[in-house]
């Protein structure tokens, strides 16, 4: 599955081979929480801004429109029209986020759906049982996210459950993949790393899940409200422990800057709400730091987002083009944004392992990882 | 500039040559209102969905961002990225139904911005610098658009001074045309039929504008609050007395079925902002009659929109998709149904212009004039 190609110090330059196609690592995985690019973007837009993973969210598209309408509709591939990789998350995150009153227990966790307050059970099985119904190529393990800063008797209990309940999900999985009318009989299950900000106990828990021969292994629970240092700090910990044979995804992470960081310290797989939103807001990353197309400055600017970019908006619209659209609160104002950063995303990964190829991955990273998150 | 190719009753099979290309008519206009389609459609998708006439709104854009800013950055068809004809409004509609409290004088109209209250005088050489700075294909001539009822009294004098305005308009268009650093040289000039709804007034004023050799003539004032049946007795009042070599368009008109009786009565050109309108409510358009895509039935319905239809949403996307798009307040479900009303409405046209070359448009009318309009 994973194919390490090359390394650099601590970062790799990888492929990943699943039945929907192959993953040229390291790679960012564009978020689709709903089924859809928030901004207006379709499937077949991610195409045209180099996209190489659908990330779409368990728990929202359990409670709308349902994970049973979505198979029965024949899978998230085919219900978005995305024929690459998919990952589902485990709903784990949004449960203990997003959702009203929670409830704890060995068997899994109640809680109130946001959109109706109905109440809902999520276990292990549960969850593996709606990622199976969405059909995804990549199923994440239902974990407790546990918010930062966290008391070290609480994480070391949580990680202890965390443990049992990934026994549980890679027992259903096995399980689900094997039923004649499953969508997806290759479906990949990716275990996640807890523990807080706590080293002995991140680290004791990777030990613990490396033995499990998952497809794949998640550092989670960071980007949750910790300084940046302590993310890095956790990561370069744990990373020798993680197989090396194996994929490695940093949750929910982060400003290129984070990403950058992040492959110098061994981690294939990133995804990120922040350039889309951002995007929505007007705010552009650009290869000499971001702008903020809403300032007053761009009102007369013909010059594209980016002159060194070839997304579908810098080689069609100006700046001062999407200067008044969001002025006017133009809707194509988010959908032209987005495209943009996504696109940036996905070519700062491309140009992340362009570098790999090249070695020169270190001279890359001493000049873009302060400068890519300035604001200019 | 106008040439008639055939006839069928009153129904005209024709072509509009501009310097931004020729419009094969009957056709409809796409509303851009602030210089982009609402639902995050950019001038390029317009190509997409057929459009051949791009319509932009006088006022909206001479507020914001300002058309000497437009001007400065090239025009309108750099602005958006649109090659082809764009006709823009004489602001005269949105000064007498958007701003706020106003003053009708000789000379014009003082009002308040929607935007920011700032008070704004505009009259009929204002207009045409407005429109001349937009660098529009087609000027509309700045009009007195009455509400309906109208007192008799009123709606004389103010076609009256609608008449006086029109011929300020011609001739400031001439003197901006001939200016040294024009955007367009050849920008053309509509004149707008008034009257309310008095057949005599409309006529007078009819065959007094077509006395000005304008571009093309325009019916105003109508789908503004009076039955639909007043509406098509007027067009045939006036109809004869507009000129026959000259293009015909019909202003913010209307439904699928107002439009096939339009052209019976010898219309060239409509614009409405209903196709893109409804399909932000998930109202959408179909050779059936109108379906609501928020209705729960479409919940596992996957089938595309219009099985009949060849638009980049039929093509890709099922009922069941959009629906869940709708529900989850996604603006992709805004995007891909304002793609299909738009394509449909433009469909329709090439539609009608089809049957006008095979001579069966009269059936055609028969069959589809009402059932189009059918909510099912």
């Amino acid at each position: 599955m994973f194919k390490l190609i090359k390394k650099e110090g601590n970062a790799r330059r990888g492929e990943f081979h699943t039945v929907h196609g192959t993953v040229q690592t390291p790679a960012f995985q564009n978020v689709a929480t709903c089924a859809a690019i928030k901004g207006g973007l379709s499937a077949y837009d991610l195409k045209e801004v180099d996209c190489q993973v659908q990330l779409c969210n368990t728990y929202h598209l359990h409670v709308r429109p349902g994970d049973k309408v979505i198979r029965e509709l024949g899978g998230l591939h085919k219900f978005t029209g995305w024929d690459g990789p998919i990952l589902t998350d485990s709903g784990g995150f949004q449960v203990f986020s997003l959702a009203g009153l929670r409830k704890i227990k060995e068997e899994g966790v109640t809680f109130n759906s946001h959109i109706d307050g109905k109440k809902i059970f999520m276990g292990p099985e549960e969850s593996m049982q709606i990622q199976s119904n969405l059909g995804s190529t990549i199923a994440m393990a239902f974990d407790e996210c546990v918010k930062n800063p966290a008391e070290y008797k609480y994480a070391k209990e949580s990680i202890e459950r965390t443990t049992r309940w990934l026994i549980r999900c890679k027992n259903e999985m096995e399980r689900l993949n094997n039923l004649p009318d499953t969508l997806n009989k290759n479906q990949l299950l990716f275990g996640i790393n807890q523990g807080a900000t706590y080293d002995d106990l991140r680290v004791e828990h990777m030990k613990t899940i490396a033995e499990l021969d998952l497809d794949g292994y998640a550092i989670g629970g960071l980007a949750v409200g910790e300084p940046k240092e302590d993310m890095y700090r956790i990561i370069s910990a744990v990373e020798p422990f993680a197989p090396k044979d194996k994929i490695r995804y940093l949750m929910g992470v982060g400003t290129p800057g984070n990403i950058i960081e992040g492959v110098s310290r061994g981690v294939d797989l990133f995804d990120c709400v922040m350039p889309s939103r951002n995007a929505r807001h007007g705010h552009l990353f650009t290869w000499n730091g971001i702008i903020n197309l809403n300032n007053a400055k761009y009102q007369l600017d013909d010059t594209p987002i980016d002159t060194d970019c070839d997304c579908p908006t810098c080689q069609k619209f100006s700046r001062a083009y999407l200067h008044h659209l969001f002025k006017a609160k133009e809707i194509l104002a988010m959908r032209l944004a987005v495209t943009h950063n996504l696109y940036f995303y996905n070519n700062l990964m491309k140009r992340i392992r362009d570098e790999l190829d090249n070695g020169t991955f270190t001279e890359f990273k001493d000049k873009y990882v302060d400068l890519l998150d300035t604001r200019i």
